[in-house]
């Protein structure tokens, strides 16, 4: 494979190669994993490289996701940015199959020549889904996307993950029936940079701002990030359907990344994260020797033998580590 | 070293031989780790092997730890049953010392025959302190001993680790001053199986009385645990300098345990727990191979090329793995 070529042809904004860049950084298999870290090295080597702004955005299902993202990214389209959408879908991992990134859930989008939309692949683990998910995400900031939106589930561990490998966090939420939060976890809280409530128009409208006022409070017992101007996190109201506030938020948003980059902290943030993928793609990279067959077989009649107290799982480790060592 | 003839003193309640063992286990020294080990197997594989209550104790640095734990004690070696203390200190992970199990803390308890107090020991890594601390409890349960706690100090990760190594969480609090709950983490809470509202003494006594309802309502928003009877998990208060509401825990905690006992839930969360415990030693074996000296120096460099934009993580994962492989 002509990397060089390859980097070129994404570099320019080519999509059909990107999509087939995202496929081979989704492979398993050795060869395309070998071409796929040249290729990502050749487009981060490149000293014209262009920097999107990364944007995670979480909420559970029901809260209007897609089309949130759909008039979100019609909006951006219209301010002359280019838009793309991936989706991360850890679930995936147990179904087999994608739940999110349907481009049929987004098809004003999907038809526009300036966005791109990824359906979340299948995988068979969280640490597989997290490293090419990170790496789509830099494949479409070297095609040239200003604004990289990454999707996911509600489901914590995700939340974190998407967190660490975007710029900035977008928490979207439906408005409550009574006056109690929605069961969001404290963690998700404490990542989000902006909490979105949805569904502000009609009969909700009023819920929802009610929704927002309580999730602003809540925001503000949780210590303030000191890297972050006055007032941040926030909560306010927006209406995917209506097309509302969809604005101020996207002003917000350049507020605090502008704050960021000023502050030098944009950049050691993203430092700070390649740091932490390093880290954890040699650790998933030692914890892959369990995945084999014979391995996880091994492990299987080994820890049957520690449950029935056949033997002490200390033991049971140092025979299954023995194993893996030969 | 004659292992047969040392698992025997051990099951006879020599505390000598018990305490030999004990340093054996947190030694770090490849020789001494296959004697451990051998020791182990030994003592568990013995038909005869007596079983204790395991019981694991949190609590912030303020709330009388130690004082509770020498009244309890006491109490427990009136009614005839022999208590062992260890401490598991992941603080002293990085202060190199021990911060808890100091024997003078516990004065009255450390001189009684049928008691065993075992300091923290100073250690390398949380990974290793479980090891350690599991197999101490081991040990001090093949030694005879009918109850063996171990206490931990409140910071989040090492409870859950206790948790994984006894029967029954308490968890130990000190009277707050407002309405408030004392930023005790929900997975604190959600772990704990008995909630003691300590200082229940003098002054402190209606403010605890007002705790302890507090934290009994926020039990109960907690999910049951469907092992349980009707009520647990609990919150109560107790003083362990007036030497009140000790009794009443103990029975608690008995009534708790035989149910368990009787529904086959006791055993099945040791075998599940044993389970656990083999799959995170073979986990932390293969981790292991990040801890040498040119690993650690190879992740420090790899790292910060990373974090200067030189390579990109992916790259930097596979020539790690490939070092650790060679």
């Amino acid at each position: 494979m002509d990397i060089a070529a390859f980097a070129e042809k994404i570099a320019q904004g080519d999509r059909r190669s990107l999509s087939r860049a995202i496929t081979l950084v989704e492979s398993g298999r050795a060869d395309h994993r070998t071409d796929a870290v040249a290729l990502l090295e050749a487009l981060t080597q490149r000293p014209d490289r262009p920097e999107a702004l990364r944007v995670g955005l979480s909420g559970t299902p029901g809260v209007g996701k897609s089309t949130f993202i759909e008039s979100f990214g019609m909006m951006l389209l219209d301010k002359g940015l280019r838009v793309a959408v991936l989706a991360v879908d850890p679930s995936s991992v147990r179904s087999g199959g994608s739940i999110l990134g349907d481009k049929t859930r987004m098809d004003r989008l999907s038809r526009e020549p300036m966005a791109y939309i990824r359906p979340s692949p299948s995988q068979t683990q969280l640490g597989g889904v997290a490293r090419r998910s990170r790496d789509a995400v830099a494949l479409c900031e070297a095609a040239g996307f200003d604004v990289v939106i990454v999707e996911t589930v509600g489901v914590g561990q995700s939340e974190t993950m998407v967190a660490e490998m975007t710029d900035l966090f977008l928490l979207l939420l439906a408005p409550a029936g009574g006056d109690e939060l929605q069961g969001v976890k404290r963690g998700i809280m404490e990542i989000a940079d902006l909490i979105l409530v949805n569904k502000a128009d009609g009969e909700l409208k009023s819920p929802a701002t009610r929704t927002c006022a309580d999730y602003a409070g809540a925001l503000r017992l949780l210590r303030k990030r000191v890297q972050d101007p006055e007032g941040f996190p926030k909560a306010m109201t927006v209406s995917a359907v209506e097309e509302t506030g969809l604005g101020t938020a996207w002003d917000e948003m350049t507020t605090l990344i502008d704050w960021r980059r000023e502050a030098g902290h944009f950049a050691a943030r993203r430092a700070e994260q390649a740091r932490y993928w390093f880290r954890e793609d040699v650790r998933n990279g030692l914890l892959a020797q369990l995945d084999g067959e014979a391995a996880r077989a091994q492990m299987k009649t080994l820890g049957a033998a520690v449950a029935g107290g056949e033997m002490t799982a200390t033991l049971a480790a140092e025979e299954m580590l023995a194993t893996l060592r030969k």
